[in-house]
This record gives C-alpha cells, structure tokens and sequence, in this order.
C-alpha cells in the first residue's frame, strides 16, 4: 500500500511515563513503594464526584451518547461563562491529546507550518508529523537558565507561512507563566500575519494564524497576578475576544481523569463548527459525558488537589535549594512538574534518569522526552511530601 | 485562519439516529414507548460482564491506560488466533469510527481516491472528505433490487490511483452477505493495482491498495457458509494471509458497548504500527480497556443477542411479507437492520420518517442518511418482536 506521507515509513512515537507494574518488574521493587512522577498524574486520585457519576452512568454504555458532547458542553457553558455562555462554542475530546490532532488536521494544510516552543510538550511535532504537516520548533526562543519562552523571539519566529501556533501556559516542560500582555502580543502578532499579503506560496488564503493556548495545567497556577485574585482561572476569557484563538483544558490534571480521557476546547464557533466536521463521529462516550459533567463540580477535591501541589512545590524547592549540589530544580514552576537541571558533569539524563528507576523513582528523561532539550535534564511531577522525599534520597544516591 | 482544505468552508454532518428524548419532547411520547430503529444498538443492553469489569476500573481513572491499550491487544490475540495470536497485530480505538479516520489518514495521501460502494456507511465518505481525500462511491455496484453488492462491478471499477477500498460485510445498508471467493477477489485485484506501473500520477509508490474490511454486524449473520458451521466470525482470519487488508470489528452492536467507543482493526505488523504513529497517543481508557476485555469472553449475552435478532428478523419479515403491501422489506439481511422499500409512489421517505416518528419509531431516512438511496427508503433495527409490531403498526397507519 501507500502511506500517506514520507514520515510514515519510519516514525516516532510519543514515549509516555512508564507505568509502576513494569518498573516493579523488571527492578523487583514493590509497587506500592515507587514514586510515579513521570506522568503528571493526580496525587488524590480521580474526583470522587465523577467517580460516583460514571459508575452510575455505566448502566447506558449500550447507547451513543450525543455525539458532540450537548450535556457536557451545556455545563462547560455554564463553568465558563467568562469564555462563553454559548454550548456551541465547546468541542470535547478524549483528553487534549485528540484536540490537538484535530485542530492540526482541520487548521493547518498539509505540508503546512506549525510553530511551537523548542522544548514542548511533544505531541504538538510528533502529530503535526504524523498527519504529514511541518513542525517548526523555535529553540531561539527558550531562554536556557530559565528555560521560560521568550515571547519577542517567539514573536519574531512567525513567518507568512505559519497556520498555527501553540502556546502552554503554564509553559512546558518548565512550568513557567506568561503574562497576559504576552499572551496578547502573540495572538495579535499571529492574525496579523495575512496584512496586505495575497502571494504567499501555500498560503493564499491566509487570514492570520491559529493560536492554541493549552492551559493543561492552569489550576495548579493560582492567580495570573498574585495582587489580583479574581482572575485565578488562567486566560480562558480571551476566548470570547480573539477570532484567531483556541483555549485547550484537560479533565486528566486537576480533576484526576487521566484514564477517562476527556478534554475541551473554547473559541469562536467557526472555528468549533469545523473541528467538529473532523472529529470522529462518537469520539465521546456516556462515561466520558458524565465523569467531565459531575468533576467540573467538583471544587473540593480540585481544591485539595492543587493545595497539596503548592505545598510540596515549595517544600521540593527549598530541599533543592539547601540539600543538593549536583542537581539544580530550574525554578519558578506554577505547574504540577518542574525540570531537574543536572550540574555534575560526570551525570547525564539517561543515566540518571537509570539509577532513579533502579530506585524506585520513575521521571522523565529529558533527552528522550523533549526534542531540543539536552542531556542534562530530568523532569519530575509535584507530588506528596513522600514521594518528594523519595526523589532527593534517590538523587542524593546517585553515583 | 487558514482551512487545511475547502470542504471545510461547508462541511456536511454525519446524521446519527435520533435519541428516545428528542423525539419524546418533540411529539409528547412517553421515552419508554418509543421504539428506537435508527441507531443498531443493542435490544438487551451492555454486556453484563462489561458493567461489572468497567465498574471496579472506575477507581484507575486517575491513570493514563497503556497507549496500545496493550491487556485489550493481548486478550484480542488470545480470542482471534486465526486472525493473528499476536498482540502486536491489533489496534484498539474508540469505536471503529476513529479506527476508520486513523486508516484515510494513514493510508491515503491528501486527495488520493478511496472507494466505497454507494450507497455505504457515510462515515467513509464524510472522514474522507473531512480529510482532504476524495471518495469515489461505486454506485453502479449496487443491484438496485436486491441492494447488494455486486464484487464484479465493485473490482472493475478500481484504478491505479485508488488507495484505500471500503468494504463492509454484512453490507450496509441492505445486510446482505458477500461470499469468501468475492472478498478475496477484491482484495487480490486491490493487491495488484501496482502491477508494472510506475507513471501513474500520484502514486508512484503504490504497492496496491490497502482494503478495509468493516465486520461491525458480523455477529448477525450466523456460520459465513450454513453448510459448514466452523466458521462462524466472518473472514476475520483473511487477516492471517493478505498484507493489504485490515479488518475491522466493533464492540458496539453484539457486546452492547455503543456508549463505552471500543473497536479494534486486525491485519499485518506493518499496518497496525503506522496506523499507532497517527493513533492520538490515549485515544482509550481505562474503562475502555476494561469492558472491552470482559465483554470478549461474555459469550451468553453475545448469543442472547445473536438469538434475538435472528428470531425478530424473521419475524418481521413474515410481517411485511404477509401484511404490507405499500412497503417491502429487502431481503437476505445477515446484520440487525434492514432497508424498507417504500411502493406507494405518493410516499416520500422523509413523510415516511417524519409519520413514524409522530407514532413513536424511530429509524433512518435513506434520503438523509445514505447517498445514493433514493427518497423510497428508510433502514430500521431489528429488535425485541414488541418494536417490530410498533413498527408495522406505524406503517399500516401513515397515510
């Protein structure tokens, strides 16, 4: 047969966080003792709220449900009204992951140009890849002591020819925050790409390129500005403002729906009208409807979920700070993981990132799970003050 | 923004069956005596096994699922061995409708052809043009009388640019059966559109054609051959011996599973590794993974339902044979629906549909939901012998 493009004949694959049963098996270590912190995963568990919700639900697992989510963008609607109060301006997928596929699918033509932060959360390459679109990585614009994006040089990277673009706020893999002025800048800076533009090879229909901000792992960033509470919700209200712009949110983080698989998206209903002509038909189930719809309630649990996340961020700091001198927490992290900078020269990730599994601590290792970041990188998940413990002893170990 | 491709200035929706709520609020009916023939779910609710496996997994909801979905793959393999007992040879996706997106994008270059016959699931055509690629619907293979498909027509019409054939058995919409010899016959003359060709535009590295082969209501239609009852699961098992063909299956209809999206494709390793390089990388979870496993081995609700389909199908068709004589039901289905053909010339379908809806059943309008049927046919479900008499009811009443 033929594959649909070139990449296909040799592709890569998204490395995921490696799961407890097989780091149990293949160290001989108990599962129940190993720190998962490669997957960003809720310490506390699912919601209990759609734990209850989907169990109830799983007696109608013989009918479709609505095939583009109506109760679950109703009550999206109703949570964000800041974004909009209108149902149809929400598409819900099985988790971000999918959304991802399909605004590249549906935004971008093949062969066309996809800008996005180098290091990034690497689905927005491997699937531009896979659908035979082209990745741009802006390296330049990864500021390396702080590994923050720098928004002028990401500014700078936009070009005629590119049809969308990511952001990740807070950024990934550092967990660093951008300004809403900056965010602003870069949706601006992306519609303004058609000015006066009609030959543009590939592109001449070119009205200004899509944003996606994903805001993955917005709850764990408490307020944009510090001295302003009200806005504690990330920059989903520009949703209603920009035409260019989508807003991506996950149930994975937060509500601690990983193994659910849903995830939203909010922006103008032209955009959502198109998204929802790719999307698989009933690419939602019943259980998937009713877990999101019961977790958007949820608030306790979210709220201890994201008090244990800054408590143990600032107690992992400050054992980084005091205990450590081969290894550097790169700092200023609102998210939920945070990057180990290795300082020791005789150390690389990969071997790291060995004698922490040997010990029962599972990250990521930075030199297989971002492209652009080299081998002096690890990356951990903020979890309990154990798990936080285990990972410096296991660090501190290290020969 | 920039549309990847123009059909999606105007996208045309897949038009699912209407649900028992719409049309209860719609036309003042009780849901519970409303008779729903429009979406091939299962009269007899989930599997039984599937509910209790799905509801012990809700507690790993927090969890990512393997990204292969690697303990459905395996228990796949142990049930299928004559299609491969290899987990490896199996992808699992959310439904077979994400399967069907993940092949066009895979296995069909943006605007390479993919024939389907016409009229067809328009699923195939609707992701093709979703896509970018461009469906060819083989309407002169369809033998207006019988409704089925004609394998001569169907393989004279493949041309050394077709890169992806559809075929689906029990055929939809009509049910009918194709034999063995023809599927192979089709799949031979896909293999060898690559014969001594090397000039054709757009296919320069065309090694044939890969052909699907959809067995979503194999379940329906007893031993493939009622002299030799051995072989009672389709051509799953064609699998084994043709590297360009994937077959696909659904835990939607027999296993009762339409709301949990569970289905998975078999065929050559090649295949199925491109096919997970496209996959969005959780597109299922936990639960899915769960109630797909359990329902594999639930034979007795399985054969629950095959019994009462067989029993209703014959049933309702005495019925038409005997009491109508403004509709006909077209015969030899093997699968839980059937196409009624409308005789009255002063009866359109959609009057049809729109009568039997105000009378509390619920099927599909050829004319909206299959291109290429005319405005004489609707297709309804087989179910319990109680709706079929709702339904024949219904239609001696329309005026």
């Amino acid at each position: 047969m033929k594959l649909a493009h070139d990449w296909l004949k040799a592709p890569e694959y998204y490395q995921p966080g490696l799961p407890r049963d097989y780091v149990a098996a293949r160290y001989g270590i108990d599962p129940q003792e190993i720190a998962k912190l490669g997957s960003a995963e809720n310490p506390l568990g699912p919601s209990p709220a759609a734990v209850a919700a989907v169990t109830e639900a799983v007696a109608n697992m013989d009918l479709y449900a609505s095939w583009t989510a109506e109760p679950l963008r109703a009550k999206l609607a109703e949570t964000y009204p800041a974004a909009s109060d209108n149902p149809n301006s929400y598409i819900c997928g099985a988790g971000e992951t999918e959304l991802i596929s399909l605004i590249i699918r549906t935004f971008c033509s093949p062969g066309g140009k996809i800008q996005m932060p180098g290091p990034c959360f690497p689905i927005y390459h491997l699937f531009a890849e896979a659908e035979g679109r082209t990745p741009v990585l802006v390296h330049e614009a990864t500021d390396r002591t702080t590994m923050a994006l720098d928004p002028d040089a990401y500014i700078a990277a936009i070009t005629l020819e590119t049809e969308v673009i990511f952001i990740t706020n807070p950024h990934s893999p550092s967990g660093t925050w951008l300004t809403e002025a900056d965010v602003r800048r870069i949706i601006e800076a992306a519609a303004s790409t058609d000015t006066g533009v009609n030959n543009v090879t590939n592109n001449a229909n070119n009205s200004g390129a899509l944003v996606v901000l994903d805001e993955a792992y917005v709850h764990y960033a408490g307020p944009n500005d510090p001295s302003n509470t009200d806005h504690k919700n990330g920059y989903i209200h520009l949703a209603a403002e920009y035409d260019n712009l989508i807003v991506l949110r996950t149930f994975s983080k937060a509500f601690g729906l990983a193994g659910l698989r849903v995830g939203f998206g909010v922006a103008s209903q032209p955009i959502i009208d198109a998204l929802l002509a790719v999307k698989p038909t009933w690419n939602m189930g019943q259980l998937q409807l009713a877990g999101g719809i019961a977790a958007l309630d949820d608030t306790a649990h979210t709220s201890a979920t994201v008090d244990l996340i800054t408590d143990s961020r600032a107690y992992i700091q400050q054992r980084f700070d005091t205990e450590l001198d081969r290894f550097r927490m790169v700092p200023n992290t609102r998210s939920n993981f945070f990057l180990i900078e290795i300082i020791d020269d005789s150390i690389s990730s990969p071997k790291a990132f060995e004698g922490l599994l040997e010990r029962g601590v599972i990250v990521k290792d930075g030199a297989i799970s971002f492209r652009g970041l080299d081998d002096k990188f690890l990356r951990s998940d903020v979890s309990h003050r154990q798990n936080m413990d285990h990972l410096i002893d296991a660090l501190k170990e290290l020969p």
